[in-house]
């Protein structure tokens, strides 16, 4: 990027249709957008469930993002807003643009935080699939645990007191299983960030947040 | 950080004595500055060395590190800009702010952008130190190669023209290897990192800026 | 299965639209052919591209493989005869019958019959799309090497003499890195495995073939 | 194999002395036969003992297994049918026929049908020895568990019904653990495979037919 | 080492103030005594806390080290007596001659007696420290666990009634998870070795006469 | 052991039948001899062959191995100074006494004095049985590389002079592949440790005194 060109902007595509989970993420994200530097500019696909819970919710986003990505040779980066990292690869393959996936950019963050690190997920049925991403990311000996929660929404990970309180107790079991930082397995959790971490006492990662900002590094230098 | 309060600066911390390379740091980390965010406040250890090279000198600038960190309350967040990441668990355990290094910072940000990152050394004497954090962070598998270079200080590294050209060919190996990002493996690289991405044609990750960012994400939500 | 009911054929899909592969795929699967036991049915899906060869052919045989699949309830056992085992996961969350991909088989297989095995794929574009699975499974350890042909086509793996003239070299290659099994990367090489054995000297594991003894493991007891 | 020269017997060669697993094995693969293919021909070793439990009956069979092995020079294959894989190197350095381990057998066929997988042992003693053969083989982390059970004969394994009690108890332990598929770790427990694998629920793989159709694989083409 | 020249005593530093210590060294090494060999010669650093503790602790008790060794030209071996293993990469890079730490020798030791090892911490918050080495080493799979005692000093370690009784529930607990060698995770627990061993049944490893008699065979042949 | 009851001797039993090799072990370990510590015995076994070189060699050396321990109560441990450490696990499954094979420990030892290892081996077709061992022992991370010489035999490595200057030459190439010490990779090469170490400048370790010194730390406390 040469200084006299505004870079285009960093598209964070939330891959289910919830938006109220994409307005959460323009909250999350509005404190990190620089002055002069790439808009965060958030959007769903209205076509997708509400929450990708599914395998083939997964495999069905990777191609939905495909798309988005390909018509949007103006965006400056890509952030995969979901935390199955659907698509991951094969949007490095066909755009040129930077790609990241709150998945990796979260587990990533955590690792630059503390020795081990904790995921929280939405439910018990996403543990086995993350574990698949983790092990292909060659990070296995860095986990202290993963807890799933009861089978939550994307949008009440952010929104429901009693997902709230479900999530403190994942988080402080993940802390005695030796985790010094916990991941947020979910892009709806951003609301909900800084309470989780003054309550825990040990870094709390909002994968989204922390893409975005690594998507910074990758667009301004 | 409640909004109404400012954040201390994110103080990096350059513990060799070489003031071209924490001024290289200024600007490398300028356009990363939010408004009403906390500053980027540069500094060097005057009774340092010029590069941090030797293990003696890890060690002891992983003291002074100590020191400095110690003194300064008022930072919201410590960046240790030195590729060997003294002092890394010794800042953890005394001060309650972040403390990121700006090895594991750069190779995990590498991680977020490609499968294999390579890393391009001052010297080859730094290779089998590196090699210990790399085993120790857990991520070998991730690992395509390191290449040092002929013994360079950290301000020639981005300063230099020679050193330039030698990093290139550096850089131009490391991806033959299959290293689909590069870590440089200096705070003093930071001038050039745009320059050494544009021509290699994979992501760049100069450390500190790496951490810079990482930084924002735990200071700002 | 009880003895009484005959089992539903093992499905063999090649996801790509190649009819000499799939012919290529029935001549190499008559000799497993039990009495009174599983037909192994062989398909191809029209639709789909000649060689799966991008991260995106890869995405989108996953989703077609799944429709297949959900419309079968009759098959004892599904065998996806792809390298890159689309949508290996996905099947498996959506039916209850054994789902088998052929990458996994191949190579689990070449570790059944010797230490260390090598992989020839079909182009060296699918070398690092490979690594990342090899990973996943947690088998890098036992991996000699890899070794992409100049770009060849499913069926020209199997039927052009110049093809396996590359193959050949490809093997004693790989055998020199020490591998003691050789994996051929494509459903597409079956023809030649014989012959690519007697030349090398060690196993060589055909993936379909390696597949589908383990689906008559499956489904037969 | 050449079409015209019928293939000799697969060799199983079950290195203890109990008859009464040798017809269990027998049972087991009798529903594997190819027509025209080759035979499973069973064998035992009178002059063994019934359960081979202790390090000295494994190294003892090992050497015993190599007899076997060079006396039979028309067989096609061999099965070392104890789960200790007693000899498995040996015999592949001195015969020139595939010879399969069926701990090394169940093992990967178990990984080719679940991420995770678990075993049964028939007595707590032999788990850290199996332990030593799984690190050796490179998969720790796709290991979900290992129980043994009270100390348990080859022959009871299969035909006991407290043991299938028992055996059924550790099952849903392991799959409690996270295993996705179950190896019995025993040539003697192929009588109860069905039926353990309908009670617990997923893929349960006895060892010795994952060695057998591995063998098919091997010899014919 | 020539035959004719006596060698330099072997310097045992204990890096604490605890004389108490010293003199265990000094009582635990005596037994290796050879006729004509290396003394064994124990010193502390008066300067020094009572106890390494803390991560500053470690840090400035490696620069002590440093010291300490510089001025010895003439010891043939240099053995760093505490756990952490504070200095010693430092060490190995500024003197010629072998350098030992006692937590590498330890382990190592315990590694060449069972599968697997257990160790016993003076403290539960050594515990995540003395995990960054040991995945350093590489050596993680052969672990056990470990278990920190209740806040112990290293003189107490060796004679404090009421320790040992708590040090040998912790053995036994490690035991139960499968260690098949116990090491003391502090150079003051050398009184004690004997004793723990019996009492447990395995194998226990004193980490400092590890490090002597490895030190024996580095300066002796 | 009482200060009261001389400990009996330590076991050295070399599994060849060359006196030669004996008659180099009895003189490599002669100056760790400890005054009123145990001797260390150094014995053959004249049934077997001069060199154990193959498979089946090693196998049988296994259980001759365990004869001898077994006829021996009288011995305070037993050192198996044959590099493929035939028999390990046997014997300690049934001798009390500790047990100590030379590949462990020589490769243990090595760990202990620097951070990667090579290992030169007698011939290249023992190098993938010896990678078998090393994988096991859970420490691949830690190799620099292995290179066999050109088939000698045990005595020969310790006396002939074209031997010496192939392992020369080897040694330099570990050296240069990154290994930070040598183990010398057959208990016959112990006549030539000082020389070899004295010309390539990093550690050497000669697999018996490595596992004699250790051996010592475990009887005497």
């Amino acid at each position: 990027m040469t200084p006299s060109a505004p870079a285009g902007p960093i598209l964070v595509i939330n891959p289910n249709s919830s938006t109220g989970v994409t307005q959460g993420l323009e909250a999350a994200l509005a404190p990190y957008a620089l002055p002069g530097g790439p808009a965060f500019e958030c959007i769903d696909i209205p076509a997708s469930p509400a929450t990708i819970s599914s395998s083939e919710d997964v495999a069905r986003a990777g191609l939905a993002l495909a798309d988005v990505a390909r018509s949007r040779p103006d965006a400056s980066a890509f952030i995969i807003a979901c935390f199955s990292d659907p698509g991951l690869e094969l949007l490095r393959s066909i755009v040129s643009q930077p790609v990241l996936g709150i998945q990796e950019s979260g587990i990533l963050t955590a690792m630059a935080r503390a020795d081990r690190f904790g995921i929280i997920a939405l439910s018990e049925r996403s543990v086995a699939r993350h574990l698949l991403r983790i092990r292909q990311m060659g990070v296995l000996d860095r986990m202290a645990g993963e807890i799933g929660l009861s089978g939550v929404s994307a949008l009440d990970a952010g929104t429901c007191d009693r997902v709230l309180v479900e999530t403190l107790e994942a988080g402080r079991a993940l802390v005695r299983q030796g985790a010094g930082a916990i991941v947020l397995g979910c892009a709806g959790f951003a609301p909900r960030r800084r309470r989780i971490e003054a309550e825990l006492g040990v870094p709390v990662i909002d994968p989204v947040q922390a893409a975005a900002v690594i998507a910074l590094g990758a667009v301004i230098a």
